[in-house]
């Protein structure tokens, strides 16, 4: 716990340093965030530059590595790593087109989600194939294992894509994904520190994915100095790409991903009520379900201050972290 | 472990739900904050109800004596509920008094003050005598015990009437004083387990201590739905004397009071800077070395948005109660 505690505080040093740094270049690029058009009224935020997501993904990195167990327990963490560094890096390609073209879009939606698709076949085999994860999902409370056999690639590869998205859909109002992101990665550390206690064959390599888990953490409160309300950077889709990568990362090698319903609930939410959005829209030839999708921008438009919306996401997913937390403690 | 998040659940749940019943109920008894006169630009927040403190005590104390193990070890557990209750009673009374004569003055300070020393004493004697407390502090990271005789008591009282001061002085913008004392209590939960698994004897009690952190901490997440920005409810001077009688009521029977600068240092900076302005403002004849004692009200003159400066607060503390944990944990 000591070394999980020492890399959080890492991470957050070195994020709280990286800000002023970043964010003024970030300006000076003339990376101002163009305000999508059909959003509540957010003209107050033009100007905000996006792209910070590497004010905490650089220091997660960094501290994740630093603060590892060296030797034969770098497997889990190593696919953590590269999802979300694939992830973040498509989010950079996105971000950085957006710039050049100076439009609120860069990759079309096909573009992004082929490389997903790839990058999502590719772990999903991975895990498949690890003699420390395999076909199986851990049912949360119930102490049984589900085996997929090879269902699982597919299963994975929809829960690696809906994540990643779903991340990107809640990076909507100031701190929001970030927040809410922080209390996943703070759950995830400490059920990888259960999970280890209870399984010392394979503790060395949970304990690394609880640094992992740490170091995000750690960055993320760091990031949250300068993404707050009112925010003076945003993470843009390479740190929530990021974050997405990073959790699904966590809960692919802990084989958790059925958890994401619950310390994630905030996202999928996202997620689904862009669908029923959607297909509301499409069955009724023109009616919304919600004032507007994803969710958050529903209580927006209701009327419910920003910062109100975002202390409410923070309680709830709080508290669905510590209902999530009671699987794993005695 | 599993006992204390339902605690924190429980008292979560009944704060939720106390909240839209207090909050119109306090509206309609005319209950409206007077701001003070020399405040920053707060106008737009007459009007909002205060008291609301009652939101996280009731809860609170509910939730502590549910959940906590009976029999022989509530000794440690009972003070804390004294201390909280007793502090919070003098917080009400000064509530009262200012809604009943419509004054942003309910009692002088002396009037308040000196029950505050009466009760201090008897709680600083209590813990003097106690069996499982005694005249000693812990010094924090080094393993020291520091006998203090009888000069435990007059620090012991310096040490509580200064921290519930602390507190109230620290409740001066939407969320501040609820979301760092949550930290803290969260923290001093956290040590409280672990010294229950270093100290057999007194595990029970330890334990106990830690369920009344878990329940203070629910409490607080429930209220904060209310009070953080822009705040529906003020938590008055019940609340923010409870939460101070709360904290050094943990610090106490823990003998870890020490440990309040380190995580309690938003508090205790607010003490401080009051004390730096009256000082410098006597010494040189009114000049001012803050732009607004107590230190917050600083940031806010400078400029700063009141959203930023709790976040900012947020994370120091955060950072604050992870370097306190390291020195508790393996």
């Amino acid at each position: 716990m000591q070394r999980l505690i020492w890399t959080v505080i890492a991470a957050f040093a070195m994020a709280i340093v990286l800000g002023p740094i970043v964010i003024p270049w970030l300006k000076k690029l003339k990376l101002g965030k163009v305000i999508y058009e059909l959003g509540p009224d957010h003209a107050a935020k033009a100007g905000t530059p996006q792209m910070g997501g590497v004010i905490f993904a650089l220091p997660a990195l960094v501290a994740a590595v630093a603060f590892s167990y060296k030797g034969g327990n770098w497997g889990l963490l190593l696919m953590c790593l590269v999802s979300a560094l694939g992830f973040g890096l498509i989010g950079f390609v996105d971000d950085f087109l957006k710039v050049r073209r100076h439009a609120s879009e860069g990759l079309t939606p096909k573009q992004k989600l082929l490389p997903q698709i790839v990058l999502s076949i590719a772990l999903s085999v991975w895990a498949y194939l690890h003699p420390q994860i395999g076909p199986s999902l851990r049912v949360p409370f119930v102490n049984v294992e589900w085996n997929l056999g090879w269902f699982y690639i597919p299963v994975m590869v929809f829960i690696l894509v809906g994540t990643v998205n779903s991340a990107n859909l809640l990076d909507g109002l100031d701190g929001l994904l970030g927040g809410c992101a922080l209390f996943d990665f703070v759950t995830m550390a400490l059920i990888c520190v259960a999970l280890a206690a209870a399984d010392p064959v394979n503790a060395g390599s949970l304990l690394n994915v609880a640094i992992f888990g740490g170091a995000m953490a750690g960055g993320l409160i760091g990031f949250l100095r300068y993404n707050s309300h009112p925010a003076r950077v945003f993470m843009g889709d390479v740190g929530s790409f990021f974050i997405g990568g990073a959790l699904v990362g966590m809960t692919t090698v802990t084989r958790l991903s059925l958890l994401l319903p619950i310390i994630a609930l905030a996202m999928v939410m996202s997620s689904v009520s862009d669908l029923i959005q959607f297909a509301y829209f499409r069955a009724t030839h023109g009616k919304r379900f919600f004032r507007m999708a994803p969710l958050h921008h529903h209580f927006e438009k209701g009327g419910m201050p920003e910062t109100s919306i975002v202390a409410m996401y923070y309680i709830a997913t709080v508290m669905l972290c510590l209902v999530a937390l009671l699987g794993f403690v005695a």
